[in-house]
C-alpha cells in the first residue's frame, strides 16, 4: 500500500510496502527565495532524478553511503527511509550567492579552502546559517555527528569536483542533506542536481551564459531547461564512460 | 592640536597632541537597527561615559588590558589609539534578540554555556554573523588572535557577570570591540554601556519593566533615561564599595 507521506517543494515522498523504504517522486515545480518565487521547469523531475541517480551511484562507487536503492521510473527512486538531520550542509569552492551578499566577497572568487557550512533546515526561519556553537545549543547534531558530516561533505566534494571537472563543469557550491538509518548510521540522502548545486560551464567565459543550474531560474536568465539538459547529458555520458572504464 | 578623526553613531573621536592618544566624546544620539531608527537619549553621553569608565576600571583591576587612560570630562575619555579589529565580539548568557529570531530559541532561555559570537563590523553588510571559517577567509583575524579574542571575551564575561550580579542586574548579552596597539597587543576598546549590553533588573519580574538597556529605545518601551540612570547609579555605588573593599 502506497501513501503520500510528505509533499515538499521539489519532491513527493510515498510509503511502500516495506516500512524502511520510501518512493521519491521528483516534481517539475521550481521554487526560490524560500518559495517566494514559484514556477515550473519542463521535465525537471526526470532530469533531476537521472542526475541524482548518476551522482549517487558515482559516490557509492567511491565508498560514500547513500540512501539510494534504485531508480523505479524516469522521475522516481526508491530510497532507504532515514530520519533527516535538519541541517543543510553546504560546501563552497567558489564564492557565490548568500556568501557574497553576507561577506562582501566577490562572486567567482576562489576560496582558499573548501568551505563547509551548516544551515538550519527550517523554512519558517529562512534556513539561517548556523555556527558550530549554535548547532550544539539547538542540539541538531552531536559533536561526533558534526565531525562525521564535515568529513563526509569534504570527501563528497572531492569526488564530485573530480566528476564534474571531467564533464567540463565547475562545481561552485552545493547543498547536501543527511539522515540516520535504523542503525543510527549517517547516509547521504535527498538529491544532488542543478536545483541544489551551482554549476558553471567551463567552455563558456560569459558569467551569465556559463550558469547551468537553478540560478538561471532564480535570476531569470532564460534557457533554464537547456541548461538542465546539458548537465544531464554530460553527467550521463561521463558516468557511461566511467562505468566502461571500471 | 585637536581634530575630529571620526564621527560614529554614538561617539566622536578626536586626535590629541600625542599621536598614540585619542579623545572619545560620548554623544546623546541613539540609533538602532543599523541606524534606521534614530533618536536622542537625554544625558546618555555622560551616563555611558561614566558606566564605561567604571566597568573598564573594574576589568583592568581583574587583569584585562583596556584602551582606557582616564576620564577627562563628564562625557569624555582619553584612550590609547588602537587599530580596531573589525569584529563585533558578542557574548550571550541568555537567549535574546537576533539569536532568538534566527534560531527560534525562546527569549529568556538560559544558554547551556556562554556563547561567544563574532559579527563582521560592517554597517553596509548589516553586521552579519560570521562563522570561524568565514572569519579566516575574510582575514579579519589570525587563528591565534581568534583564540585570544575568545578567551578574553569569556574572561570579561565572568568578571562582568559577577559585577552586575552584585548590582542585582542580570547580564544577558553584550558586544565588545578589540584593537591592536602599536606593539600588536590586543586591548579591549570602545565602550561597555546600556547601549552595548542587554541588562535585566533582577528586582523586576515583568519582562518589559526589567529591561535596563537600549532595548527600551529599540522597542519603544518608554522610561529610557530612567533605566540608564538606574544602571549608572548601581554601577557607581558598587564600584565605590568595591574600591573601599580593596
Ligand atoms: N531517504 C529519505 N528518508 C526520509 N526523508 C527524506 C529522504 N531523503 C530526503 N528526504 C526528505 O524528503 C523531502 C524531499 O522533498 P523536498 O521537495 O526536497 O522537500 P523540502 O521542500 O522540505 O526541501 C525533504 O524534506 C528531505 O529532507
Ligand atoms: N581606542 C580606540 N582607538 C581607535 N578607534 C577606536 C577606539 N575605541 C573605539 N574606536 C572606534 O571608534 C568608533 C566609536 O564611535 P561609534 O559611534 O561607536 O562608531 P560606530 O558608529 O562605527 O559604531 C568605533 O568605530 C570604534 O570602533
Ligand atoms: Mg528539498
Ligand atoms: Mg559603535
Amino acid at each position: 500500500m502506497t501513501e503520500k507521506l510528505y509533499e515538499g517543494k521539489a519532491k513527493i515522498l510515498y510509503t511502500t510496502d516495506d516500512p524502511d523504504i520510501l518512493l521519491t517522486h521528483f516534481k517539475d515545480d521550481a521554487t526560490a527565495f524560500n518559495a517566494q518565487k514559484r514556477g515550473t521547469i519542463v521535465e525537471k523531475g526526470k532530469m533531476n532524478c537521472q542526475i541524482t541517480v548518476a551522482l549517487f551511484q558515482w559516490l557509492e562507487s567511491k565508498g560514500i553511503p547513500t540512501h539510494l536503492i534504485k531508480q523505479s521510473a524516469d522521475d522516481k527512486i526508491l530510497v532507504k527511509r532515514v530520519k533527516i538531520i535538519p541541517i543543510e550542509v553546504v560546501v563552497r569552492n567558489i564564492a557565490a550567492g548568500s556568501l557574497c551578499r553576507q561577506t562582501g566577497l566577490e562572486e567567482g572568487s576562489k576560496l582558499p579552502f573548501p568551505l563547509v557550512e551548516f544551515y538550519f533546515k527550517n523554512d519558517e526561519l529562512g534556513d539561517p546559517l548556523l555556527t558550530r556553537d549554535r548547532l550544539l545549543i539547538l542540539e541538531l547534531a552531536t559533536e561526533e555527528q558534526l565531525k562525521q558530516l564535515q568529513n563526509l561533505a569534504l570527501s563528497i566534494n572531492q569526488h564530485l569536483q573530480e566528476f564534474f571537472a571531467s564533464c567540463q563543469i565547475t562545481l561552485v557550491d552545493f547543498k547536501l542533506e543527511f539522515g540516520l538509518d535504523k542503525q543510527g548510521k549517517i547516509l547521504l540522502a535527498d538529491e544532488i542536481s542543478p536545483d541544489t548545486c551551482r554549476l558553471w560551464d567551463q567552455t563558456e567565459k560569459d558569467p551569465q551564459k556559463r550558469v547551468m543550474d537553478k540560478d538561471r531560474f532564480r535570476r531569470d536568465l532564460g534557457k533554464v531547461e537547456t541548461a538542465y539538459q546539458q548537465v544531464q547529458k554530460r553527467v550521463l555520458e561521463q558516468l557511461g564512460s566511467a562505468k566502461k572504464g571500471l
